[in-house]
């Protein structure tokens, strides 16, 4: 990189976003190390179909063994070509018999969209295994606060009462079906590409079948049955799909407590332990890494348009998809990466407060119950009109009045002459009225753990 | 409409785009039918299990076959809310018993969404429908072609012989794929949302997962195991991705034929009969069906994005997706609607000239088989850099000198001493270069037609 | 319309949004009416010139007067091209001496996109007169409660005062700031396109340049000096991102209201009278139509990208970009003024709470002054690092204690050595730390009015 | 950078795509300096107004100019917040006076907004210099070529003749209106932020405006009026909509070569030199540059939503807009600035050859002018539908008869016996039906011109 060497980095990913783990993956690295294995696996199956002489591939895997990613790229702006650059090095130390055998028969896009299937398919472990991570902590954590009420809140209004362990098994559910996605686009997603220049293998001659099983069965990819020179590109723009609505689903769990936590409401926050706040407001206690999340969801969402223009390739295929790739997959597996290592920490350093969500329905006088008030009422035999009628003028005078639901329902006669104050003391209680929220949380875990288990795909 | 009555319509899917089968399957008048359905299952439900007396779901649907979509509408112009406004007509007519059990325990978003599952549904099974129609007509016109000779292209340019029939039949995998996808998403959109306000049930006290479980059923659709106010909205942008994915390959294919139906190119073109090209260039045969689906595709691509953020939702729900989708998912529907007929009429009348495939490879002097020069220099013992250097110049020389390949090939020295005239001449033959192309056909038609019967969604 | 007849509007903007007067607008009819209008200044402009004789255009209004929309979608049917419909129309009906004259040099978009710079002229014009009353409504507001003191948020944390005057007066600068970009696109938008089939004004012959002159002034339009077939498209890119700007600023007004409505912060909301919540929960005052904005503001945002793609249109254009504009180009239009309407109604309807206010800072125990006291204490001779510390602690005191933020300083020693608890007390109020917002809020009506006034575009 | 040690660059654009003078530019050490600008500045102006005492900002400066990139973000791995960390290493090393009015009365984002408003002017100059450079070449090339003779296209197909010249003139025209709204976006969103924690200056007291005035002039830039923790987020986003419009107008000009480069059109074509073409296909002459743009364009349309959805922050701001920004901002400059360059480079090796454009007319038989031809039929005397009638005969028969247009309507009674064989043969040539071509390079060229001498912005 010597055009560069004067200048630190201008991606964020290089040093402050996505982990090690996952640069590694997409580095310049380990995808000419994934090139090479296809160069050697061809030579290898060559070989093996006695098409090539004996003993060549081993030459070819030395040759390729020697070879740096440095070096490549080194010879790429001789050749103007990264494969290109890549076979010259391989064949130049391979000695001139091997050589010949060196590339036989494929194009670059064999080696580089079947490089980056076996990349991807290790991008995409390590995506699953943390979303994984996710799906099991915030299963945990909806059992254990499976009894913790709160205010369910429609509109941002308070709606009708839940637990927060029931808030939580919605997100399971959600996630679980990201991971099902993720799961089923695999096999069309992760496949060689493998067909010469257009796709016919006619450089192959008539055994191209035959070399193009073995040589995917090597690499432990199924194969694309058909191709232009390239893979068809409608796997990549599904698996942006699928990980903009992963981060949809990410974002919407981080607005849920960025909302929780206004002090106003305080219900849900995140323990930042002695973070700095602001520079000029010491108080505060931010939820910065939810809103990192938030942030990034929508670096992802704006990523998936340009996989989508990318399907419309020319004929056998036309350059333009290239360039645009090398941006869009990278930044975006970065994206997911870093927001899902910002969920795992987030959900590390969840607190909540049952004081305050207690408090919070106090304030809006157990209103949250008058669905209940309406159907004890409908129960008692009123018409649903009129049951909304009294149930809402219930509402309306525990608002003004500032006496709970059930006082103010009781102050009724319409409501005492049908239903006694002290049952509407007893029924118009939250945790009275929850529904199948426990069940239904064993329900969404239950889900989860059906797909986490492998979902059949 | 009282409203809108002085005024045509200013939505070109009212009358120019769309069929009327997919417009009756969005419009008002079936979503409320839709509706109903849910309404009049509910107390059915509740009549079998007993909550409900015997006799009441009868006169429910009863009130609910009378009423009309357009009295909803008027009602809703009191009400400010369609579900309420339904449920307010079916609730006067069916009687003051029965009324108590209509929508009891339901929230508005229970109707709706489930309606949309139900419309949805059969949405979905019109555009497979059409999809698998286009993937049958193409596998047959693959196989027509197979043995139809033409230039493979990359980069627009002329790289190695192909046939019609397999560059077709990269389009009947592409488009299965595109089946799998809309297979494998139904289980997680099509499924009734049930679960009261905030999806607790609460409203059906104990008896919330049987009342649940037997109202899906009797819709015919699998339930969300756990949801908030609404449904999770991955669902519908699962949907849409799949949907703008699809756009996308009939988008390439559009282009395809636009590109190949250029007058210097003239290999495929779709026949217009005797329609008027031009108000101004009679001469014209415009691709004027493909050119509608590239720009419908604009359309399908842009309206993703929308989805997306709707997944976002704060809490048990709020209402913004509400908007979004009354406008995002009918004229997403109905835009692929329109595309898959046009391409249905495209492949209808698509037109292919063999003799200009020929002319056009005569054009660049058969140099499109350079390739295969390349391989029988490698094959006859040169190093591959020297191979490619002299296959390259004799190209360079059939380019200049207007001389077919085999001929500036037999000219060279190095290569005549190699390879006879007479074999050159023989072999570089477009027709014997097409390695497993024939096969390749069949491959993907084995694919389709796995998915197209039913790929074990 | 035969083909839709039997069913009702799928489109929801034909009924439920847009005014009727935007409606109307958009409507074929007034499509017809000024594609007629071009087509009649043409002639005029060759009678003028002597190159048509006198008489004929007299003839050709008069036809073209006669002429009704339905009828060119009539015809259209047989043509399969509206221009080309209309066209006939008139010409049969002015006589064969005035037909000759018609469209004389013309192509179809000609006249189509003339047509519609005069449609998106007075689409404009009504969405920045309701931009207009928006901002208008703003200033006045602002003003009005430039002396509200709330607390000011950032991150969802009380973070330093403001009044409500000055919250309104950024979104009053911000919308300021989209009148300019609508105003200052207007000159590269709203032009004539006159050129013919591929823009040389070829069939003009010599005098092409003034035929092009006169057909536009009398038009009214300035026009494009050069083009292809078409208008260049990056004038609908431009309107497009402009408006998706201005939907995104009306939804970050409509998140602003959404958010203070919360039960728990009360501080500002949308009144709606007595209209029902929810069917189910009869105590809410949903924020229904901010919510509605919101969720709008996600279709403006999608449908920019379609636009985008539109510019990339081949040579001297290709069809493509006609079908995707019959669907993005109204729908955009009626998005926004669905929006504009909905946000001047919540303005009307906008109530807010000074108590609630007070209240919810009293509740963060005027930590919302943090700021203040580290500044006390800079001023008071310390070093900045020692200030952050002592303030900080006093916050964390006054939260825990549940003291006010004076009391608690006051209480630490090293604070009350430097700073009397007299003065803390004194200061330490919200109405005390304003700053500048009173003069900002006339620093933004101030630029409001200068843009609103015509900014010189 | 510790964590990244032990992997290369992930980002594209730190080595391949991307100029080091851009790269320069958004470098976290150019930012750095740019904040420093901004922290030395203000205490210049504390120090001006007697606010701070004397010498304590050449102390500032000083401390400020020892500060290096590394430092910050080494330091900023403790604090967890670069601001911070940068204010904190200058206070420390500026003394304990001076210390007390760094920062004094800011918050970060008055650094960070005001910074990047200083990076942005030159990235944005740079970008423009570039643009202006290609503007002026085409500009170049249109009036050399205005001679230059060919078919323009519509559809695909040939149309009616234009020049090379003509055909570029529309480039020249439609890349001057990007230089026109770039040059129009510069005052919103070239602004300096200065307003403190929530944009009311509070911290500064009573001096607030002049301080804002002051510190602004100093850094050269106008100030926003009124703002709150940030800038509105508008301007990024219209930057973001201007580029990727110019993105576009781009991929259209790479479209425009990749098309006619093809081997059966041959017209217009990248010159390459010796560069290897495939690493299969040696004969190729790929136009991989002009490909390149049009990959990059898709990047650059992707990420203008996320610069929209931006827009929507919380109340005075919340967070989530700076990860979005920190991934898209610098990107987005990038991918434009390597188009720009592209572009360039294409100009420069971009080659035409008159003798293919006029093949290619023959091979239509100059049904290129079917149009002409229809016109001299209506001024022969012809009602347009007969003369549109015998226009298109003509064209049918030329093709099918192969001889040219001319010919075909000599051939034809009814056009021989109102137009002579002789005036058919010479008026029907491409070179006689261009126009007003000539005239519209010059205005095309003047319109550019204005706006390349700063078009009153």
């Amino acid at each position: 990189m010597p055009s560069g060497a004067a200048v630190g980095p201008v991606c964020v990913f290089e040093w402050r976003y996505g982990s090690l783990e996952m640069r590694r993956l997409l580095s310049r690295e380990n995808l000419v190390d994934a090139m090479k294995l296809v160069e050697v696996a061809l030579v290898e199956v060559l070989e093996e179909l006695g098409v090539a002489p004996r003993g060549v591939a081993g030459r070819v895997e030395e040759a390729a063994a020697s070879v740096s990613a440095s070096e490549v790229y080194e010879r790429e702006r001789v050749t103007g070509h990264d494969v290109a650059a890549l076979v010259e090095l391989i064949a130049e130390r391979a000695g001139p018999e091997a050589a010949r055998w060196v590339h036989y028969g494929l194009t670059s896009n064999d080696v580089v969209d079947t490089a980056w299937a076996l990349v991807l398919r290790d991008a995409l472990d390590l995506l699953v295994e943390r979303l994984d991570a996710i799906v099991e902590r915030l299963s945990r954590l909806a059992r254990e606060t499976r009894g913790v009420v709160m205010a369910g809140r429609t509109h941002g209004q308070h709606a009708v009462p839940i637990t927060l362990g029931f808030k939580l098994a919605n997100y399971v559910y959600e996630l679980a079906r990201s991971m099902e996605r993720l799961c089923q686009l695999r096999p069309r997603l992760l496949r060689a590409k493998l067909g010469g220049a257009v796709g016919t293998m006619a450089a192959w001659g008539g055994r191209g079948l035959e070399i193009r099983r073995r040589l995917a069965e090597k690499l432990g990819l199924p194969v694309h049955p058909v191709s232009t020179q390239v893979a068809p590109r409608d796997g990549l723009a599904e698996l942006a799909s699928a990980l903009a609505i992963l981060a949809g689903q990410l974002d919407r769990l981080a607005v849920e407590v960025r909302e929780l936590a206004r002090p106003e409401i305080g219900e849900v926050w995140e323990d930042r332990g002695g973070a700095v706040g602001s520079s000029a407001m010491p108080q505060k206690a931010n939820p910065v890494t939810a809103e990192r999340v938030s942030g990034l969801a929508r670096v992802a969402r704006s990523l998936v348009h340009g996989f989508l223009e990318n399907i419309v390739l020319w004929h056998e295929r036309d350059l333009s998809n290239s360039s645009a790739e090398r941006v869009l997959v990278p930044h975006l597996l970065l994206t997911l990466d870093q927001m899902l290592l910002d969920t795992l920490s987030l959900l590390d350093r969840l607190r909540y407060s049952p004081e305050r969500m207690r408090e919070n329905m106090e304030r809006t006088m157990y209103t949250v119950l008058t669905e209940k008030l309406l159907y004890m009422l409908i129960d008692a035999g009123l018409p649903r009109p009129e049951a909304y009628r009294l149930a809402r003028e219930a509402a309306r005078r525990a608002l003004e009045a500032g006496v709970p639901l059930w006082e103010a329902a009781a102050s009724m006669p319409e409501v005492a002459s049908r239903i006694p104050a002290g049952r509407l003391r007893e029924e118009l209680a939250p945790e009275r009225y929850l529904g199948q929220a426990e069940a239904l949380v064993e329900e969404a875990i239950r889900y989860a753990e059906r797909v986490r288990g492998g979902c059949g795909c």
